[in-house]
Parts: C-alpha cells; structure tokens; sequence
C-alpha cells in the first residue's frame, strides 16, 4: 500500500516494510573489464569489485528455470502495457510477475555460499552496551520507533554528516539550508502529502489498540499457513496472497479480513474496517489551536519553498543544488527493525535544479563500475550486473548525465563511510512504482541481515514539485533563461479589471490576481473558450472556487520580442537516510578476531570512526601521567578526538575495549616512553599492528590518518615494527 | 510571569520578554589593572576591554543619586528578607527594587555616548537581501517565529556549532548525545513542564484570537499614557504598573483588564479572563491518539534520561559531562524581535556531572577577565564590574569553580565567534529570580539594538532534574563513589513482601517495587513510623496512590561494611541558545565602509565566516578560466568554502558583494595570473588591504587564515602589498 503512495510524494528512501527479498549478485566476465581499465583523465577509480566471487555455474543451472518464468511474465507485463490493456489485468500480471521474482530472489539467497558469520544478538549487544544507540525514555519504558545516540553513536552519525557536507555541500557548491521542522498545512496538502501519505490501519474494537492492516493480515495467514492441519491447497493459496499484499488496496485488505475472520491478535476483539491513518504528526501551531501544522515528514520541501530566494542568491542562474541537513518526524503504526523503521530520524537531502540534463563532471566520474539493477533485468529475470556508469547512461539503462552523476557520487560516498561494496546496489524503480511524473529513480540499497534495506533515493522527479507550489499559491517559482537569439512570440496573459475584482472578492482579490498571473498557456486557453461559449469560468484555488465572468477578466494575446524564456527547472532529488545508513555500517564493520568470539569490534573507516584514536597508560604508574597528559592536549590542538583509558584492565583487556567502540588507533605510553628520546607504540585496529615512534610525532600521525591523507602501510614503512605481545606481559610492567 | 515560572526549569536562557533594560558600563581603575597583569601559566589571555571608554565623572553625579535610590530599596529587601517577613512584603519590596533599577538604568542608557551609527532596517535588508535568513514559508503567507536559514545563515549557524564542539566536547572531552525530539508526556510531568511551563494568555471571545496578556495590558496602557488628555497622575500611575508587570500574578493581572476595561485591540470584543497556555506543542505519539507526546522545550531532559548508561560509558566515573546540540520548540503566543523569540530554535546545552565543585583546569582560565553583574551589584544600585574569574570565586561572587569555569569558557567561545566583549557581560540571578534549589546562576547577555539579550545560562541546578526523575520512575539516577576507607553504616531498606504485592496490585506490581527500592532514608522513617503508628502508609507513584500495610512492607535497619557512597551528582549546566547569539554576532559585527552608506558588510571572524573566500576573475576574459577553475579545485581539495563570483559586475562592485556575506577573503585572477610565475592578489575585508601571491600558495594560506592559524598581519609580512585601486580600473583589462 504505502508503496505507491509515499512513491508519488517522495522517492522511497522510507518507503513500505523492508524487503525481504534478498539477490545474491552474479558476476559474470565483466569483471575481468575492470583490471584492462582504460586510463582515466583525473580520477583513478579503482575497482571494488575486485574480489567479488564469481558465479557458480552449478548454481546459474538450478536459477536458470526460475529466470526463464519471470522473463515469461515480465513479457507479458510488457506486452499488456504496449497493448493499453485494462488496468486490473496490468495490475494483475505485475502481482504474478512480483511473486515470480520473489520466488527467484529467496532461491539466490539460499543458494548463495554463507560469506560469514554474522550474530546480529551480539552486535546489538554491543551497540547496547557502550551505547552507540538505545532505545528514548527506556527508565519510562521506552518507546517505540525512538532511538537515542550516545556518545559514539552521536560521533559516528555526525562524522557521516561532516564528510557528507564535504562531498556533497563543498565539493558540489551547494547551497545549504536549514528549514523549519513544524510546517502549517497549505504547504502540504500541496505537496500531496495531507490527502495521501497514508498506511492502512485497523482497530481493536474495543480497547482502541492499532494495528497497521499488511502487518497483521500477513502475521495472521503465516499462522495459518504453519498450522499442522492447514491443507497443502490453502497453504499455495496463502504463500500467493502473502506476495501479492504489498500491491492490495483497502477493499482487497477488507476481504481478507472477512474471509479469514481477523480478530485482534492480543485481545480476541472484533476489529475496525481499514482506516487510512495519515503518518504525519500534527500540532497547532500558536495558541488559538486555529493554525494546524504537522512536523515535516521530509526536509525537501523546505528547499521546494524557498526556491525563488535561492535562485536569486544563484543570481538567477541555473543549474544549482540546495541541500538540506535535518530531522523529519513520520507517526509509524507499528516501528521495528532497530534504526530501520522509526519516528524520527534525520534525513540529507538535495535538489538539483536544472534546465539541461547533461552534466559538466560527467566525464571525472563516468568510469567508475557499479552494481545496477535495472529494471528491465528485475522484469527478464536477470541478475544486477556491474557496469560503470557511463556505460549505463551510453546505453539509456540510467535516464540522463545528472542522474547517473549523482549515483556516482553517492556510490562513492557510501564507500567513504563504510558501506561494503560487495554489498551495495543500485536497484532502479519499476515503471509501476514509480511517480508518474518521474522520468527515473534508482535507489542506493545496501545487503544487511534485514535483507536489501533502502539507503539513498536518487529520483528525476522533473517539475512537479515546483507547479504544485506554484499552482497553490499563485506565486510563478521558475527561472528565466536568456534565449541565444531574441524571438517574437504571441503572449497571452490574463487581464484582470482589479477594480472590479476588490469589490467582489474583497480579501481574496490578491489571490485571485496572483492565480491569473500564474497561469500557464494551456489554462489561459481554457478560460477564453469558457468565457466566451459559456459566460463565465471557475477558479479554484486554495480558499476554494470563484466564479469568474467577463467583466471581472479577460484574455489578450499580444505579439512581443522576448530575450528570455521561463522555465520551470527539472529536479534531481538523492535523499540520504542517515540512521539506516548508519545501521548498515555497523552490520558491514562488525568483526569478531579470529578464534575468539567474545572480541567483537567494528571495523569502521578512520574518517568516520566516533573516535580516532586511545592513549592508554600501560599500567596506573605515575610517571606516565604527564606523558599522557600531554599527548592528550596535542591531540586536542590537532583536532583529534580521542579518549584516554587509564582504568585498571591489563592493556590487551583495554585494546579491545577500545576496539569494540571502533577507535582504529591506540597509543600506549610505557617505561620506555619516559626514556629518552621519549617514544610510544601506536597500534593499528585491524591488523592489531604495532610500530614504535616518537612521542612528539603521534598527533600529526594520526591526524593524517584519520584524515586518510597517509595509510597504515605508510606509517609502517616509517617507523619500526613493535613486537610485543598485547597481553603487555613482555613490558616491564 | 514567565520569568518566575521558566527559571524554575530552565535557566532563562529563553525566559521572558527580552529586557528593555541596557546598562551602559562604568569602567574604572580597574582597568589599569589588566596592563600590568601578573604573567600566567600557561595560557596568555588578551584583555578585551583594554579600549573600553572611562567612565564620564559628570554623568556618575547625575546618576549619584538614582544609584543611592537602588541601594536604599536593595537593603529593605535585604532586611525583610534577613527577618524573615511576610512573602508579600518582600514582593511589594522587590518590585519596587525593580522600578528603581529600571530607572537607573534607562538614565544610564539615554547618557552613554553614542557608539556607532547602527541602522537596524539597514542590516535586517542586507539579512533578507543575500539570504542569510528569512520568514518560513514566505509564498504560503509565512508563520510568525519560525525562520529559514539560507545559504549563509545556515554555512555561519554551522560553523558556529562546529566550533563549539571542538571548544566544548573536544576540548573538555564531554560525551556528545543526540536525543529524540518527540517527548512522551510523563518525562516532562516529572521536570515540572507540563505543570508550570506557561504564559499568560486572554482570547477574543467571538474570534478566538489569542494575546499575551503582559503583552495587551503594556500596548493598552502605554496607549492611554500616550494621549493627550491623560492626567499626569494616571500616568505616573501606569509607569509604575508597567514596572510592575513583569511580577504580576494572573489575579492582579486580571483585575487590570478590569480596571481598564481592556477589549480585544483588533476587533473590540470581549476578552476572556487569563488563561494559563501551556507553550509545548502537543502531538500523540503512534496511531492509537493514546500516548500523549510533546516536542521537547529543551534538550536538557534527554541527558538526564540517559544518565545511568552515561555514567556507565564513562566507567562509573564522575565528573563527567554531556553535552546536546538540538532543536527545541516553545509555543509562543506572540513571537517578536526576529531570532530572539521563536517556536524552533537550536540550542547546545552542556550537563557537568559532579560531586565535588573544584575544577582541575580552572587555574587554566582563571585570570580572564570579565564583565560580571552580580546580584549584589544590581542589588546595591551598582554598575557591572570587570572581574577575573579567578577573583569572583576567590571572593565568592560566583559560587564555585566549577561554575566559574564553566562561564569563563563561555566567555571565550563567545569572543570566537564574533561577540564584541564591550558587548557582552554576565548577570547573577538575583535571589528572586532563582529557582529554589540553584545555588547560582548567571546569564552570558550581549548588548544588542533590544537591549541586553540572554544568550547562554550558565546555572548550578545541584541534583534537582535526577532526583525528579529517581521520584518518578523508581530507577535511581546516581553514582557510587570508592570512600578512602571502608566504614559500618546502619543500612534502612524497605523490605518488600513480593509475593503479596504481586497479588495486590497486580500490573503496578513493579513500580510499587521500584518506588521502595528508590526510597531515600526520610522517605524509609517516614514509612516505618506511619506503618507503625497508623498501620498503613500510602505510597505516591506516577501511577497514583497505593495504600500499603505491613504484611506487605517492612523496614529492616541492619549494619553493614560499605566501600563506597551513593550520590546524586550535583548540575552545572550552562545552556546556548544559537539563533540569539547568531543574531548579536550579526548586530556586532554590521558596518558600513567609511563615507558610503550603501556599502555595508558583516565583518565576521575567519572561523565562522560563512565563506572563506571568493575567487573574483577581473572580467569574462576566457583566459582566466582554466586558473579560477583549478583553484576552486585546490581550495575544495584544503576544505576551503568559497564562492566562485564571475559575474559582470566590476571588481569593486563584486568585493562589495562579497564584503555583504562576510567573506574575508577574496582572490582575484588578472591578466598578471596568465604570466609566469602564476600570481593573484589576496585581498582583506575589513582593511580592504591588498597582497600579491603566488596562485598555488593561495590554498594553504587561506586555509590557515581561515583557521586563525596565521594573522593577515603575518601575511602582509611575507607578501608584497599591491596596490591597485578597487576600482579595477587601473588593471589592464
């Protein structure tokens, strides 16, 4: 259901539950493409598909007969658009085709060879336990879909955030803003998100308990279906309903609920039929409780509404990107998943507004390889496969240059934080999931033990947003282009007797003139014919309908030499959902050493890591007080966050410490630190390699580390290797 | 009303109508002082008052005996207070302290010499005109109180949160929390918000127009003490009243609406009696309309739900601080003053966790010396006084060390960031204003064309918000501390008879279990004695009241060896509150180039300056391409944000441009670019002065510019002055 409704408002980073659907990726002999990579102009890319495994042919042979039964009906789907046939037949054939896939995709992943030894319990155990995040208000039991950050989740999310600024914001001249939260009601019943950002609910008759309709209705027929003396028929039966429940509107929920006679789960009572509950939160905003508002459910119409200010600070001027970095607030019916489905959360969103869809940067990133799902290979049964995008953008597999740009760099940006590239792909939107108005949209989905959770929309969302703004409020939010030569052209434009207009409609007269002015070409025809055959014209706007009559308006057409033209800018939309990126960064970096299960730890990229590095005093000795001391200070005039650990623990009890928060670098002061020249190990996380350097060198060291302006192999290179055991039993301690 | 009732939750740093209030400074011999300080240990702290203008003698006798005035009432005060006399003695004393005080210290203002020529309506255009912020939702009809940062204000807003991280959490290594917005409500029962955290409002009884009421009886009656047939009696009368207001209860407040025959000011209706609004917004929380939720009016709260599993990151040990940085939201009824009095606002709160008030680092800072306004001062009809921190404490005038550390960092952040220090000084809360369980309270306050603005509260809130918490949730929120020896304690417990509670009451079972376990020791003698002499006790919870008897509790004193102690640790919490302090940076930094009003500029520092740089090409000249491009490249590639500006507007006019959004930097690309060597100038804002550089140093140098790691100074040394003129004519263009 929410599927297609969130889709027509927003490209799906939050959309519906979370795929269970998990593909495993075939990699065929384009992979050997990648070595012979013809030079590149500026940017070396490297390839990080390089140790991918390749495809099993064992495995293709049992695949092959699935693929062929969703080439089949993909075609059929094909087929029956090109005929325009009935809309329920499409609809019907897609259901088929998208249990077809599902049946494929649960095969690839079984069938896939078990990469590790993922325990998502220990993870969340540690994640709880040095409170990278927990649940808000747990001493008042908590509630659900609330997450607070402690201080190394808060590091990690606002370090994913810094570097994000960095690509994105300055390395893209982008104008960044910061928009209100509480949004009053006119902005988004325009932007459609009142009347249709909805899930369907239903309601415990009784005690008022609710339940989202697609969560119980498939927690129900799963029950049935594990039942002993469920007939084998009805179980085939319930296994088809299951696929097809996504794409069911009210009335097929509704039948279901009859048909298998739904009762409240937790209390036996009769149930509500569905309500559709609007996801937004809503308040009023100032005292009169006349105003109401609702917290914004995305950030990007913040930017959408300020687009004529922005355009100006541009200098009128097109293309430009604004950004925005904030929380927004949707009023899940029944969160879960961890970080994955909450009530709040915080979003990094862009628009790019544009008149041509070529893009100057093309060309740096065009080589760079990624794992594309398109839709056409989702419909013939085929796997994602690995193409660079130039390749994808040459062959029309991605829309336009500015889509395939942004997917480059966001492509690179999730590998800056972490994200696996094994497991990352982008999977391109079906034509009956996207928008209508949307030429493309792809979305960056990263492989976690959820299966392929959304991460980044990346949307060509064209004008729409713009027109229903300017349709709402009469305002014109375009740009003027100046045209290579002056033309002549026939301007037709409204031409209101104001006079006239004041005395009738008295307070609305401003929005009447203003919606005149606003309208387009193909409206100012409508008026003329209705003015002139039936006497008078309905105007709707947002305060309702006015009846307009000759005497109140009428149509001119002029002959004018114009040096510009107005255009109402295209947008490129990637939203970036930080907190599921995040959670995905955790599963991707979460290790356990080798023979010992209890050391877990994550592996997270200097650049993001909450901190970068330990000072840990071998023992509570005295004397390396002030050493500590001191690198703690030249740390902080380096700007390197770090902690000191100087509690009891032996140092390998402390290096693990450090290593479960993910700090990928720990100095420890010992009793040759006091000699002089005065110097300290400095150990690697993940190798748990150890050099011996000077004291007066660590700060810059690690600062260039962390900064990944110099590698661990450099630092190696630099300084000679220290042999001693962790357990620190070789110090002399 | 305000005032009284927000202090007791938070301190101030958003209370109350902003003070008309601006003290002009006296600054005395003190000052001298300052040149001959003794040298410090380690950090060389500047004194920024060295230009601050002496006192005129002839206006200290004009204000003689204004001050006396103050005095005088300050004793009374004083001795009601000392012999404990009756509450409304002490009110009407109070209040009449407070008119005295305003007297003086308009009269002080009206004599202080005329700074600067600042021109309100002229900055809040440049502030409209380039973006920095401006009214949300603008083409809707916009919403009072609620703004939009653009580009600029959002890229300063920016930079000052990252500096106070690294001022605040890198540098005091506090540990950094990101807590949920949304509230449910029995959080804010237990801080005292939804009982107390109100104003005053009446409403239109037909309309339902809302007003503050302080508000609507200060327009009403200024109103009539403005016309012409008022008697001069009335009107001292009403100048007294509006001294008075700030003090009033509903009662007296209503009985003026009375007196005065107040009607609504829009339409001349009836007005309702005071109402008591509640300024959270409210919203449910999930989809039942059961969980009653508010969004949060501070960020304090969720530092304090969250300390147990703080305390436990930091290894059970105090002090320890937290640190937010957050939206919150208030309600207001009448917003005003631009970012002053908003709905949404970022705040960047700090909670010190301790148990003893010294601070290690404070010999570090405690010779800054600052403008300190003391309650004794305020009291005794005094003017503020330069202080060092070092000297408050020594004398008592700020509570403790930890406090007077804190203020003195704040301090510091403030003069990074832009404040003007003649322009910024502390105020003590005085006894009346203070919540009843701080110990201290000062106000960081900044000079602006409102007058003296709260900017950031720094209170000694001693262990009240934990202990809230502990009664309200039965989980005790406290740390044990390791005692230098082990001592025998006689242990009271409360002895719960499980299994007999479990039957009683069921599912309150747990919380009654909780709220024993919580009891502190009055709490135990207390249940002991009314179990013994009544043969119940009745047990108050968030749940309600539960009457328990014997066979249900006992009380057990038994003696025990202890090693350590459990406290409650004492809140130092100083609290920002950024838009405010955003706006006096704007204020104090606003100016206009000598002898050309038009050509105003924000003269921000460096580091928090929106842009570090604008690369100007002297004209559309297709040579100087290839160089602006690279170096845009250069300096993203040193993280250096800056703005290409190759519009065709002359040199001078783009530096002005560029001088409006703050840029200190500006490199401009000529002819003598093309030539080798590669050479630009570098120009300065605020000295419009000139230097000729290599084109690949310019990255470098800017960066360190930027960072304040060099002075401009440093670079006029090493680089030749050039002298063109702005005009650009005398380039060979």
């Amino acid at each position: 259901m929410r599927n297609i409704l969130t889709l027509v408002y927003k490209c799906s980073v939050f959309s519906k539950s979370l795929p269970a659907v998990t593909t495993q990726y075939r990699f065929n002999h384009q992979l050997q493409q990648w070595g012979s990579n013809k030079s590149h102009r500026k940017i070396k890319i490297s390839n990080p598909f390089r140790d991918i495994i390749m495809a099993d042919p064992k495995i293709e042979e049992i695949l092959a007969p699935l693929r062929a039964s969703v080439k089949e009906q993909g075609d059929l789907v094909r087929k029956l658009k090109e005929e325009k046939a009935p809309e329920i037949d499409i609809k019907k054939a897609v259901a088929e085709l998208k249990t077809r896939k599902k049946v494929l995709e649960d095969k690839e992943l079984s069938l896939a060879p078990v990469e590790e030894n993922f325990d998502r319990a220990k993870m969340e155990d540690l994640i709880k336990r040095r409170f990278f995040y927990d649940q808000s208000f747990a001493i008042y039991g908590g509630i659900t879909g609330q997450f607070d950050f402690g201080p190394m989740g808060c590091a990690l999310k606002s370090n994913m955030i810094q570097l994000w600024r960095k690509y994105f914001i300055l390395q893209e001249q982008m104008l960044e803003v910061d928009c209100s939260i509480l949004t009053p009601e006119p902005v988004l019943k325009a932007s459609g998100h009142v009347e249709r950002f909805a899930d369907l609910m239903t309601k415990d008759v009784k005690s008022g308990e609710c339940f989202r309709l697609d969560h119980l209705i498939k927690a129900h027929l799963e029950k049935i279906k594990s039942e002993k003396n469920t007939k084998a028929e009805l179980k085939a039966e319930i296994e088809d309903i299951l696929v097809k429940l996504d794409g069911m509107n009210a009335d097929e929920m509704s039948a279901l609920m009859k048909r298998f006679d739904m009762k409240s789960p937790i209390s036996g009572n009769e149930l509500t039929p569905p309500i559709e509950f609007n996801l937004m939160f809503n308040t009023q905003i100032g005292p009169s409780g006349l105003v109401k508002g609702f917290l914004r459910p995305e950030t990007a119409q913040g930017i959408f509404v300020n687009f004529k200010r922005l355009l100006e600070f541009n200098q009128g001027r097109l293309p430009f990107a604004a950004a925005q970095i904030g929380n927004s607030f949707r009023n899940e019916i029944s969160p879960r998943s961890g970080l994955l489905r909450v009530r709040e959360f915080t979003m990094c969103e862009i628009e790019h507004f544009c008149d041509s869809k070529d893009h100057p940067k093309f060309e740096s990133i065009k080589d760079t390889p990624m794992l594309l799902y398109s839709a056409d290979n989702q419909e013939q049964g085929k796997p994602a496969e690995i193409l660079t995008i130039g390749e994808a953008v040459a062959k029309g597999i991605v829309n336009n240059e500015t889509l395939g740009y942004f997917m480059a760099r966001i492509h690179l940006y999730m590998l800056a934080v972490g994200i696996d590239p094994k497991k990352l792909r982008f999977r391109q939107h079906m034509g009956n999931e996207m928008a209508h108005y949307a030429c493309d949209c792809w979305d960056a989905e990263c492989l976690s033990s959820y299966g392929w959770v959304e991460c980044v929309g990346c949307a060509d969302r064209s004008a729409y947003d713009l027109t229903q703004h300017t349709k709402a409020t009469g305002i014109r939010l375009a740009a003027e282009k100046k045209l290579p030569a002056p033309k002549q052209v026939e301007i037709v434009e409204a031409v209101p007797n104001k006079a006239a207009i004041g005395k009738e409609f008295k307070k609305d007269a401003k929005l009447i003139n203003d919606s005149l002015a606003a309208m387009d070409s193909a409206a100012l025809e409508d008026l003329q014919q209705k003015l002139e055959n039936d006497g008078s014209y309905t105007l709707s706007t947002q305060n309702g309908e006015f009846k307009l009559t000759p005497n109140i308006v009428s149509v001119k057409k002029t002959q004018k030499t114009v040096h510009v033209e107005e255009i109402i800018p295209s947008v490129i939309e990637p939203s970036f959902g930080i907190g599921r990126i995040l959670y995905c960064i955790l599963e991707h970096n979460f290790k356990m050493r080798d023979g010992d299960e209890q050391r877990t730890y994550f592996s997270l990229p200097p650049t993001v890591a909450p901190m970068k590095c330990a000072v840990l005093p071998l023992s509570g000795n005295a004397e390396f007080q002030p050493f500590v001391r001191e690198l703690s200070q030249e740390l902080i005039s380096a700007d390197v966050s770090h902690k000191v650990d100087d509690s009891s623990g032996s140092i390998g009890r402390r290096y693990a410490r450090t290593d479960e928060i993910g700090v990928p670098y720990a100095v420890t002061v010992d009793f040759d630190t006091i000699k002089e020249p005065h110097t300290v190990t400095l150990r690697e996380r993940d190798s748990m390699g150890q050099i011996r350097m000077p004291l007066t060198d660590v700060p810059v060291v690690v600062r260039d580390l962390a900064n990944s302006k110099i590698s661990w192999a450099h630092v190696e290179e630099k300084y000679p290797k220290f042999e001693q055991q962790e357990s620190g039993k070789g110090a002399a301690a």
